[in-house]
């Protein structure tokens, strides 16, 4: 598979500036999501632990640097789109914990911990989902530093990205349609909405806090849509690719996802890598549209990279 | 108990009108959440069947009315607060949804039909209900007809009344603590957040949308959250009464709130009905400091006695 990053000029410059920037974002990133989260004042203070334990694991909270480093490509100062970015990581974990439920994915494991109803009871975990989704709603609509037309705007496409034609609609196709035959359309759709749908909406918000120009807000957000399709197929191709080596089929060890249809099954891996780099190029003609192909480029092709690498 | 309604200039009169007017707004409410919820051309249909089963079941709409009917009396048209007024039904169903659960009550029946999870299975109804809480906020935050500044504001309000210190955290402290004894003002607080403070969000929001000043915002606050401690308390009454006629408890029947502790338990009826006196006295005062307690309070009143009566 051609590399799509390769000669692009700005790649191998600045990379350990780089990484001092993505890692401060970071670290704001869990600072300012530890002080939105209830704490142990709230009661019952079981609710409050469980929707920390989901939203605190260690993660890369690749939404919320989506977010920041779309914003700071569009000129944003670094505080501007904090609280949006950390309103994403809660709808994110939301999601994972609803999707870790017995009466969905029913999952014991995540991120090498018990999953969040494991630890605390179905109920509660539950509830705790429910109640990251709403204070999302609650940062955004709550944050002073934006002006009010875009706190509306955000929240009307954080909605469009999480409601009936969004996160819940991908995981409601997911598990209504496991049995079914899927066409290399259903399965995008599938894909996008289960994961990607989200991408956009947080790259998207980056741009939108930044003032960018609506072609430019497109733009970012046909890079993160683009992008989450690659990282979709390419986590399939790694299945695949573990199941020829080892006879073992990893998501049935996971007891998940098992013999699902993917993009790999229905068009064979060869040409599900070439879908990746399309994508990929894709993604990267979007930004550069964008006039946005600097450290936001970098860091997210270099996680697709590394991604890889560490399969 | 003395009716805190009598010696209100206002009780009494214009009946026939007042019917005509409640009837068109529920109807309105009606037809509007018809239009604003997924149909049938959604993906999956599955998921879009349950939101509307789960949303347009009979129902009396009493936070949409409360919206409408604050918004009126305030000044404003009709239609200003439609669709704010169907996101809370949409919350509010959302909320039954998750009441319900297998997890949570466990309740086979809803309204006399089988509950969201029974006719269409537990994950579904879990998306369906964070579908429809999402809906709530991409229906005000998409509402071209409120300025962005009430945009922004309402779904802050909406928000704070859902989560950790709102619905969420009321059905978690309903649960976590069921085997704990309660105080008074435990159950107090139980009581408003498991239902009271969305009807307070719903009132607030009728008087935020006609432009009330804040005072009044206020005083129509608490009269619904005072109303809806009433509401409690009666039904507790009514529950407790039940059980002393016929020596079987009406929860335990239903297979949910079985021997709780109520603010009845916990004072003894004389004092709990006192108490529901006390906040319809406080409810009515409030409307009185608003200068809202036209149909607004023949409404609200006229149904908490037609459900004393049914009883």
């Amino acid at each position: 598979m051609p590399c799509p990053l390769r000669g692009t000029a700005s790649y191998g410059r600045g990379m350990e500036d780089d990484s001092v920037v993505i890692e401060q974002f970071r670290a704001a990133v869990d600072r300012r999501l530890a002080d939105l989260l209830p704490d142990g004042a709230a009661r019952p203070a079981r609710l409050a632990e469980a929707a920390r334990y989901a939203v605190l694991s260690p993660g890369k909270r690749f939404r919320p640097m989506l977010t920041l480093l779309t914003a700071r490509a569009f000129g944003a100062g670094p505080l501007a789109a904090l609280d949006a970015a950390c309103a994403f990581e809660m709808v994110h974990a939301a999601s994972l914990i609803l999707d870790d439920l017995p009466s969905m994915d029913d999952a014991a494991l995540r991120r090498g911990r018990a999953t969040t109803h494991r630890e605390f009871g179905e109920a509660t975990a539950i509830l705790a989902a429910v109640g990251l989704l709403n204070q999302a709603f609650g940062v955004i609509s709550g944050d002073e530093r934006l002006p009010d037309a875009a706190r509306a705007g955000l929240l009307h496409r954080l909605s469009d990205s999480v409601g009936f034609e969004g996160l819940v609609s991908g995981q409601a196709l997911d598990l209504n349609d496991r049995d079914h035959v899927r066409t290399a359309d259903d399965i995008d759709l599938l894909n996008h909405r289960k994961t990607g749908v989200l991408m956009v909406a947080a790259a998207e918000a980056g741009a939108l806090i930044a003032g960018a120009p609506a072609a430019s807000v497109a733009a970012v957000g046909e890079f993160a849509r683009r992008l989450g399709l690659a990282f979709q197929i390419q986590d399939d191709l790694i299945d695949a690719a573990f199941i020829a080596d080892t006879g073992k089929d990893l998501g049935k060890d996971l007891g998940k996802d098992a013999g699902m249809t993917t993009l790999v099954t229905v068009l064979g891996p060869q040409e599900a890598a070439a879908a990746v780099s399309a994508h990929l190029a894709a993604a990267q003609a979007a930004l550069a549209r964008a006039g946005a192909d600097g450290l936001l480029a970098r860091y997210a092709f270099g996680l697709f990279e590394a991604r890889k690498a560490a399969a």
